[in-house]
């Protein structure tokens, strides 16, 4: 019963939180007919803060970090970020109903991590007396920015690979006879080698993936993040940081919330018949993603005496889920996707689960492994 | 003559104050023809954030208030901020050739509540040492969200029935006989009952007033306020608030007096035959309004026990005029009105009267009624 | 060798600075073929902001300084600002292929003045223990302003008289026959008095001077710098100033300088074959600024007791070129210019050697004066 009113706690506070509040603000007043328009040139620096400013993070973490000795951790925490964007890829994508991409973005967002989960986690360390690598916490960029890109890019593959089905289909439609009696021209028969595998090529759905990254990272959302990644790698930004791009952070936050809100509204019908899927997923997924990062960090901790309370770290970042990276990166990443599918998913139960499920999981487990 | 040099060292302070250094500047280069434009998205944004600001103070004051103990006071400050505006709609909106809107947008100013008055008032009373209510001035959102609201539904009422009007004129017009030996044929007789009622309606100039209510609150002026309050009272904003509402709000605030400068610069012909009924209207109100904002607080306090200070908290917050909240509600929810008439009235006038005169004013009678 | 080094550092320095970091990534990203776009509604903001707060700094300090005490080195100062734009309209300007307009605006970031290099020669003072007046770092708006004033004006001239030009010549063209055996007709020679004088014209090249400096002030550059000049001089607008416009200077130019970095890239063609140029000037300009400044310094000395110190201040103000007003006023005020060219001499060479070379160079020549 502990558990469930901790969760019920969580939950609540999830909802009063100005990310969710503001979500749900949208919501409301669209439902209640607003005539309130955020202007498009607003939200396309918003999003271009947010995104500078998640770079810009995980690049000042990358440079301030001993990158030798994290580097098994480090590998870790990437592989740990694209598999979590797979597993959804395999898992919620297939059930009935389930957009592939919304299932991908959730993904993307169960992937990345949740400054705050990681900061509770560190917390709750540090009170039951568990040491652990100082630079724990800069492995979150590492899981972050690669769950991102991933499922941005994964999505676009997909998407890439419908629209040419869609076109193959309607290729082959139009070449149908429209009518008995209609007899077949010469035409459908390719007169040379090239216009022979021009025409395969829609059947086998054999999608060039580079032009698709290279696209994806080209993109405003992805080449945001990345240039302030190279920035806070390469320069020193911390002037403009601490100055602008972090103290505005979380109210531009709010305003980006309340149009996702606002969008989120429009395209609520869609969740109806598959709510169950996501609510299932949000929450055994944060526990599953954990287990298998605990067990990635007990490699590490055998191999090169990773400490058991880095081996929590880990397995809680991974546990979590972005309420504050992900859903800027991937509306502007991955528009077609439905915000009220993976922020829903994400926020109001993967971090309540993470935080108050994970967290006293994998501690104990430390804990009866021999930590503190 | 002690009086005057302050009210004058009161005025020469409000010129200086940045709201009012904005406005005049702005007048200033767009009598001097500059080619600056602040872009539409941009006052679009800067209003809705300084409205979402406003909201939240007034909800987050709300759910930080006592309010069984002030459900009295709290009652006569929503009457008096809806009282506040009918008196502008009947007395200076009278005038010879003053715009009814213009007088109701001054209406709700002055029932608005300046911040920064109130702030002088309690401080003068702490130094006067009379105790007052700590939740006092939690009062102030009751004052001020009703009498903008009031100020714009009432102004769409009037617009809505003078447009009625004006069809109707209009309608007329175009069946009058437009040569003399036109005969007029039957069409001018209704046909049905129905037609009969129709006909009738704009002659009756009866307005369904429900829907422009409804319309006044889905408008983006009164929803992002109305957001912003429901959220300040039902969620935890505090760190967004605190963070970046409030701190950009005065900065913001600027730019848009600037460009309510530019507007006002282009409108200021309007005023010159009726200038004299505002600065009539803007040294009477606040003492008018003070007064009886100070018959009702004695009300409560005979009834429920209100103390004097409070009473002359009740009383300053009536007499206060906005400078700062009010101006962009109005400019986004009374767009026809003239800027440079109800700021002008408020900000120049209203609130060097309401410090200067008002505050010792209520002062003197509750020390005279036995305060302090 | 000493030297070497140390001018080496302060230009890795500069490259890991915010303002150069910035503009190079946007050079970056644009190579790369990004698709991120900043909407025109926000740079045009953005550059209001910033131009707003070069203003307000200015009058700020004019408001706060002791005009009567100043007035000499403050006239010296305004000359050294027109003067610097026209030694680069008569050498760098005068080169093979070097454009006037990108010289010009080249020369008005050379006479503006970088407050960190001030700030960085007035902390070597302090620390050589040569006294210097209170007020001399008053003096920077009075070369800054005059000197991007200045640019802007000149090439707008010399751009008018481009047009005009080019109108006369396309005139003067299309009036040649265009075949042989067409015979000339009459309508070459002037009817009119009037008509030969308005034929004339072109050929004298006469622009009137008056109605372009009048629109140079009108425009949004200079009419947002004028009016925060104008609110620092005479209204008081340090709450805004200190919460809003200066917080957020450094970083809305990041924005801005990633804007220009975009830019630059697309127009870096332009500078293969004049480079060369650009960094002879750059390297020889900041010294030749700093002697004629610290000769009218010393002019100030014997006449009216202008110390040692501030007169190495105003060599180094004169010496130094704007890394921070420059661009955003330039940009706007001389919209063909190219950025890589000014921005590049200025920040990535100009402010090294005004910081590694003229600093130490003034300190030693004042100290072989009699200072300290």
């Amino acid at each position: 019963m502990d558990f469930l009113s901790n969760f019920l706690t969580d939950f609540v506070g999830q909802l009063q939180s100005p990310t969710l509040a503001f979500l749900i603000g949208g919501m409301v007043i669209a439902a209640l007919g607003t005539q309130l328009v955020i202007p498009e040139a607003i939200s396309t620096i918003i999003v271009f803060m947010l995104l500078t400013k998640i770079g810009l993070t995980g690049g000042m973490a990358i440079r301030n970090s001993n990158l030798t000795e994290m580097l098994l951790p480090m590998a870790f925490s990437v592989i740990l970020g694209v598999l979590i964007v797979f597993i959804a890829r395999f898992t919620l994508a297939k059930m009935p109903n389930v957009k592939t991409v919304d299932a991908l973005a959730t993904g993307g967002l169960f992937g990345a991590v949740s400054g705050s989960t990681m900061a509770a986690a560190l917390t709750t360390l540090e009170e039951s007396k568990i040491s652990y690598e100082a630079w724990a916490g800069a492995l979150y960029p590492f899981m972050d920015i690669p769950a991102l890109v991933t499922a941005i890019v994964v999505a676009n593959i997909y998407l890439n690979k419908q629209k040419r089905r869609a076109n193959a289909i309607e290729g082959a439609l139009s070449k149908q006879p429209v009518a008995a009696g209609d007899y077949g021209d010469q035409s459908d028969y390719p007169r040379t080698r090239q216009e022979y595998l021009s025409q395969q090529e829609p059947e086998d759905n054999r999608v060039k993936i580079w032009p698709i990254i290279e696209e994806s990272l080209q993109g405003p959302a992805l080449s945001a993040m990345l240039l302030g990644l190279a920035l806070g790698i390469f320069t020193k930004p911390e002037s403009v940081y601490e100055g602008f791009y972090d103290p505005l952070f979380r109210g531009l936050l709010s305003i980006l919330m309340l149009i996702m809100g606002m969008e989120a509204w429009s395209r609520i019908g869609e969740l109806r018949k598959v709510a169950q899927w996501y609510v299932v997923y949000s929450l055994i997924a944060p526990i599953v993603h954990g287990f298998i990062a605990f067990g990635l960090g007990m490699v590490a901790h055998y191999a090169t005496g990773f400490s058991l309370g880095g081996v929590v770290v880990l397995a809680v970042i991974a546990a979590s889920s972005s309420d504050i990276s992900g859903p800027p990166t991937l509306r502007a990443g991955i528009p077609s996707a439905n915000p009220s599918a993976y922020i829903g998913s994400s926020t109001a139960i993967g971090t309540p689960i993470a935080i108050g499920v994970c967290i006293p999981l994998f501690i104990g487990l430390a804990q009866t492994l021999g930590a503190g």
